[in-house]
């Protein structure tokens, strides 16, 4: 941290911060120049944040210079692997996973034919949502348990581990009972509780960005689900609201090297609620695999125009086709194979 | 509901569109025009919404018409008043409510201190936080049950009625045996469990607006609340996130005379973590009793520099000395009286 | 300006950046920690920035310290009082000044009609557009120079001063013939050319925040102007873009306060653009008359029905009542009283 | 256009929007609701903005339903392909193209070398700025004439024709005289007057999205160029202001697909100044080029540790090499081949 002071500011104001400093253990460097003292601050930062010094006489501003997260930072940390389900399916540097399924679970038919329709373009995990936090309490929101055990009999049938979504801490123990991947919404990106309570179970977490969380926000709620011991987390870019409107909300696509740069997190991609249009779900895939995202989250429909929820970008035919063709060539020009169950993996 | 066609919509594509309205029982009127055909849909606009008729083929935009949420619409229902604690403090229409405290619950002195000060500049309702979501898992997490005791000593101190957080669904009964009011803060502005959860209480609810929720949004908010059977409701304008960095967040102040146009319920103002800065606070004070709100929520501490969160707003001194005068001045010349609890008030 | 290096900075690394500074005319002093190494830079500022420091080896972040504004800074200068007019109408600390007209010059009878209002209202200074900068080139784009001379007759009859907008660095010596002060819109808040070129005439300057400006990069636009050598800029905050679209643009209130702080400059605001609803146009000059605003900015129209332009949230009738009667009453609130001609001003 | 009645609508109330469509020569069909009332427009749009409905009694809403936009407009008109320099270089479908250079002109030997870097690097455009608008003041602005002078020598060196920009309607004449293609910046996107000088002298404009402005607008301002009789016009998309500051701004990738669906212009991708990180660049090139834009333009520099302007974010070396690995690689596999210049492409 570095410690600004005002051209006015007094000896003792210069001496009031270094006291303070040095009374909760840090050290304090001052540098003095013509028009400016600063004062350099070494030790534990988040400790310094408490002190409170912005609040002091003569001090113009208060720069934080280390990084505010600790065990999600990629200093000291190679790039992590996340693996998800009984088969060990890998999310992370090497690989290219597609994980694919129904926005929400309907009925037993519906899920197990998007699910085969998810694995015949490649995914190698199932999404799909039981529990759905919608912005108006009118709208469906989901089958709850019953749309878990729904997902647990189209995983029997399919071999595919199950990513869906909670929004209760009092739901997490019965959601982590069935999935295999515990999904955390764009809502929910601050509720702390909840952050919690998923890294308590030691379930792989996937964490959908706030849609107004900076990075530094979204790696500190990262941070949460890591303080409990549970390092298996997935960042997931979903696009975040800007002022323009054609397109549900703007995807970050820059957002994957630049959280790749400062975490050692793996981070996929859902073209699908960003855009929120069918016509941009291949496109804005293509870009996140050029672009070196660890996989992509797709919703995929049987019949998107009875969809439930989000049929308007839900894929199917000729699209699925493309995406399935797009994961198929482009992740070898980026170094990356497909992301397949650790066990079925031919020997090297 | 209006669904306006392509230019090259066909006849079988208008026909669907009309029997999929029909079929869910609401009406279809079609207006064909040279370029374009619109159809007007009446009925149950939430049930034409999970139809996905944009999903149609033919289908070029679908435009909602009515607004989205009822119990706490403005349509039928004059602006209401919320009576907060046993002495019914009001806020709402035609009177001007001042509510203030400390930001976090530190010590038993601190709260003390901090309300004699709020009372002493006219408040009478007492903030103060005993659960404090932090963006940092590092950060102070607020001293819980032992903070809520701290806050029913003081209003028993003091007689002012309480005003706190609560950030999870399974501490709501905890916060409720005490609070007066709970308040749902920014991060879980889209917290449905949460939302539902204070409103089974009964209790009146303070619902910030989230930093990134459109009014539309917040509205919705507030319905889940509403769905509880709880319409004691208050709006909390408290900033919103812009592009601009000198103040903390942007606070969006036009959003008191639109809320206030759109819903009945009352709005108040809080112009200590939007600004986040001291010498913004009365200015912003001030603007928001010459716009119309119905209060203003704002951080006092005995010892702002000392404060463990949110020291670089708190007031104290000379600025709550204005905080004070504007609060005696200002309210009279938009016809608003101070907000007295309502067995203390004069006879008419 | 503090240059903070990496962690793994080399002796070398630190060593080209103080020589670079150095080399420059600077001095650097170095604060050595335990993790870190601070470099705090004392000199010409600008030509630091022209150094590109941060792409040295061993960078993690340059900060800036100082302000880049120089000319329109705070920072020993008092707030100022630009005067418009022969009779020298002031905008500035202790006046309150209400800038009325029609959006754009449509007729001498309109103009002539708005601007009696605006006068009743208590306006001593008129707005009008003859040269409009619209979005689509489909829309009417003001009358030229038929509408200065319309102007010109209308303050013949009424003695207002006139506040017009110029958008081409080639009207400008025309514009500046007929105006008293002229207007730089929210799309030109960084077409440098024309702040130069409204900068040479020497009149007074009416300086929109581009709706997406940063306030630093706002006043950096001002010192455009300042640096031909005119200091009469008055400030006029109208609303930026943000995600909210229940209104035109939001209204930053904050950045009165903020910009009155940073800038000797006077600031005004426009609640007509920026709300684009009528309803609202009161409330929002309430509110800025109350945080302290030098002035306002406000659209009127005999017939706003029949307005080619912004026809949406022109005054007239009971709504311009309300105006006149707040800024009757508000200003003395806060120490301000009518901005009359200077002429015209009883003696003290 | 649709016009949306508000509940208590009066038939009067209807009557006069009726007629109002009617005298401007217009057709009005009214669909009755039970709650209810919606008039369907049809006829010349733009006519109808300017009739104002919003503002007439009983009227809740106006909702456009054609695009604003024609020229520009991708109905009745396949993607275009735009020509630059006397070898006519393509930008638009079936080809790649890549713009490299300097961000600003410094001496000719720097704009050598740079252009040398790019070509090797498969650039067939030549970048690079004589005239710089610059936030500050305080910052270099560029060379001007002098600057276009040197360019033009390195185009008679390596024959790669060139893209500059230029910033003031008075200096487009005299830039047109040395470039083969005028680029528009982002602060300069609603200028209309530049856009009409630009749009007036039959050369081709490289249309850099503003910052804040929508695709609307974006387009809006093409139609400004377009409407002088010059469909030469290529849109550059560089990044939007949102709340996220780890990047300078936020590469807005969706706007290519939304573009190429909504115009027939091609669009390119400025990777450089939307990250405005060098370890950004590579990375949001491959993600344009697998999401089918029709080019980019990037900033190269021999030296950037000594670049005046931007030198943060320039390429050399290793960079550079990547980058044209990309560039060789990625277009094939979205259908794209190298846009040579059309006289020395081989043969069909």
């Amino acid at each position: 941290m570095v410690v600004v002071m005002t051209a006015d500011a007094t000896a003792s104001d210069l001496a009031s911060v270094v006291e303070r400093v040095e009374a909760a253990g840090g050290e304090a460097f001052v540098s003095r120049g013509e028009s400016r003292t600063v004062v350099g601050l070494v030790g534990d930062v988040t400790g310094f944040h408490d002190l409170n010094l912005r609040a002091l006489p003569g001090v113009m501003e208060v720069v934080r210079v280390s990084t505010p997260y600790k065990l999600v930072s990629r200093e000291h940390h190679d790039p992590s692997t996340v693996y998800v389900g009984t088969t060990r399916v890998p999310i992370g540097p090497g690989t290219f996973t597609l994980i694919a399924g129904p926005c929400a679970v309907e009925t037993p038919e519906q899920t197990l034919a998007a699910a085969q329709m998810a694995a015949a373009a490649g995914a190698t995990l199932l999404r799909g949502g039981a529990y759905k936090p919608r912005t108006s309490p009118y709208a469906f929101q989901g089958l709850g348990e019953a749309g878990l055990a729904i997902l647990a009999d189209v995983r029997a049938e399919t071999g595919l581990p199950i990513v869906t979504e909670v929004v209760d801490p009092n739901d997490v123990d019965l959601v982590a009972s069935y999935a295999d991947m515990l999904q955390v919404g764009t809502r929910n990106a601050q509720n702390f509780s909840l952050l919690a309570a998923v890294g308590d179970t030691g379930k792989p977490v996937m964490l959908k960005r706030g849609m107004s969380s900076t990075i530094e926000e979204w790696l500190l709620a990262a941070e949460y689900v890591a303080q409990r011991g549970n390092l298996g987390i997935v960042l997931c870019e979903r696009g975040i609201r800007t002022f323009e409107t054609t397109t549900r909300n703007t995807l970050d696509i820059s957002a994957v090297p630049v959280c790749q740069s400062l975490s050692h997190l793996p981070i996929v991609v859902d073209p699908s609620h960003s855009g929120g249009r069918r016509n941009l779900v291949v496109p804005l895939s293509r870009a996140a695999i050029a672009i070196g995202a660890d996989g992509i989250i797709v919703d995929v429909h049987p019949h998107p125009d009875a969809a439930i929820v989000d049929g308007a970008h839900a894929l199917e035919g000729g699209d699925l086709r493309d995406l399935a063709s797009a994961v198929r060539q482009l992740p070898p020009m980026v170094g990356r194979r497909p992301a397949l169950p650790t066990e079925r993996r031919p020997a090297a």
